[in-house]
């Protein structure tokens, strides 16, 4: 498609971007932009914030879809086919994967990594020294901690390994690591590690089950690890590892 | 009044204005658009949002007041009198009813139904598939939810029914109904039915009592339902109704 | 530093702007606003929102910096060296100290009063009636209440002492004092008064301990009162004072 800026965008000098992007009105592309091609941002946003603060540039891969009223920081890398919903806030010195999904107002703190395939729903508070892995999950209003005496300067960063899915509204406490393939609760406050494939609940959560105990109410099968019954964007690469994995799935 | 709109709102072929419409500075009402009558719609909004990707108008009643930095979605139809705060969300193919506002931050996913005069305050996450019906209150940050089995396709939503009152930060876990005239404490997490007119809290939330054993800290009787003490900005019928339902009230 | 406006800001006429102030692009400065010199306001804000509502006006003193899509309305009162994140809300009739930040998304709904250096982070939602202290804290979501009886007319606004620490996603019901120097833990639901000094977690919140047996956990002794290990970003006649005060921190 042809590169298409709305009259009304401004794009400033140093912006780099690649052919077939699409800017929307009011929107504003700062210096330190790099915007690969194909890319879509909408209205209202702008992108490459702080681009006097920060020496890095800020890079987005290509076939991003970043909705109206967004702010994507200088100095972080993030991956192809980035999706947004409206008013998501990426800041500075982030590292995010490839086909990465961020929920309306969604506010990634900086400083933190997340890997490829993660869907992070709206109002998700994500602070600095954040590290999640691959086709991690966070429902609505997760909000994850850093500071285990706040205030203080002694940060310790929440660690979801993949395939985790956190459920909408609990908290991660400082330091916590979730792990792979666990569930957490709606709800739930995460004060002590969770282990892998493993279902914890409550205020503080408690360990409840084996993730595999969980049954879909249909007769179905087991719910979890979610990879057995829930496919839907992914690639034909992890969907064909998934069905070697659970073949009965 | 006059119909007004800023010099530098955008306003595309296609869009349908009433009499007297107010639209502010830097926003946009897209070509799917049909604003009624006397509706002032503030700065920095965009209004019909995704014409192109819906094949259905989006209809607002008159009288409307959508505050600054607000996205309304096209494929929804919303009542007369409807109000929101700074920057709420109202996705595609919701119906919201009469005399509804929202709050500041509040985002309506769209594939809802909303009754007549409901209020949702501020930061309040309401997802597909909710039904919600008519005086219901949702205060702050309350989160609803869809998914039983995190992430997976089998969505079941939450109803509130009429008169029912949700407090602050509490969540409401898939399928559950809330019965009508019921009170849900601020902070509950609500995984089980609410039965009309009862009282609910605590995480996970359990019954606590009838709420018209609530009583007013001034000895002014009972506070539930709360249609006995609260009456501000509804309609004289409404209140004739309820006076004669709470004659003591 | 030279006053500079971006041609696409719009200055109503009778807002008053002190030297050196920086208005980014599609910002809109109302009528009411005074804003102090050397402040800087980023792009899609709205300041004096309700210019014609309020009579009063408002003032933002010097060296304040709004980030970008903030909203301030009318009729409240600013001290110097004002901060926010993006996406702020302030609202009408609110008292705001020297020295205060409030983080992206927070929300405060007007008629409060806020002392000096306090810190509100992400998130934070602050209704009418509220009264903080100064040096306070609020971590990510905290959610404070107003309403003792929801919804009702018999407002009860929290108080929030000097130095007291709340931890992110709590909820302070109505009419609750935390008192001066304690720590309200992550996820708490605050039901009753905070004794100062104290420690409180779990929903509800139940006293756990005197805030200074909290140690850190590096052998450097307590971590509360906070002002003993954390003095980043604070005057030096306050840095002088805790040092008289914790000689040992």
């Amino acid at each position: 498609m042809a590169t298409s800026i709305h009259p009304t965008a401004i794009i400033e000098d140093g912006a780099d971007l690649g052919d077939g992007v699409q800017i929307g009105e009011f929107s504003i592309v700062r210096a330190s932009a790099t915007i690969g091609t194909d890319s879509v941002i909408g209205s209202h946003c702008e992108v490459g914030y702080g681009s006097a603060a920060f020496t890095e540039r800020l890079t987005i891969g290509p076939n991003a879809t970043i909705r109206s009223h967004s702010i994507v920081y200088s100095a972080s890398s993030i991956g192809e086919r980035f999706e947004t919903g409206h008013r998501a806030i990426v800041r500075e010195h982030s590292t995010i994967g490839r086909n990465v999904r961020i929920g309306s107002l969604a506010d990634i703190e900086g400083t933190c990594e997340i890997g490829d395939y993660v869907r992070i729903h709206s109002g998700v508070f994500v602070p600095a020294e954040t590290v999640i892995g691959d086709y991690v999950w966070l429902f609505p209003y997760v909000v994850i901690t850093n500071d285990p005496y706040p205030p203080s300067d002694r940060l310790e960063g929440v660690t979801i390994e993949s395939y985790a899915s956190v459920g909408a509204r609990s908290v991660l406490l400082p330091g916590v690591t979730v792990g792979a393939d666990s569930l957490v609760a709606a709800g739930a406050v995460v004060s002590r590690d969770v282990a892998p494939g493993t279902v914890v609940a409550g205020v503080p959560a408690k360990e409840l089950a084996d993730v595999s105990t969980v049954q879909l109410n249909d007769g179905a099968g087991p719910a979890y690890p979610w990879r057995r019954q829930y496919r839907r964007g992914y690639s034909v690469e992890a969907i064909e590892a998934w069905q070697r994995e659970f073949p009965e799935g």
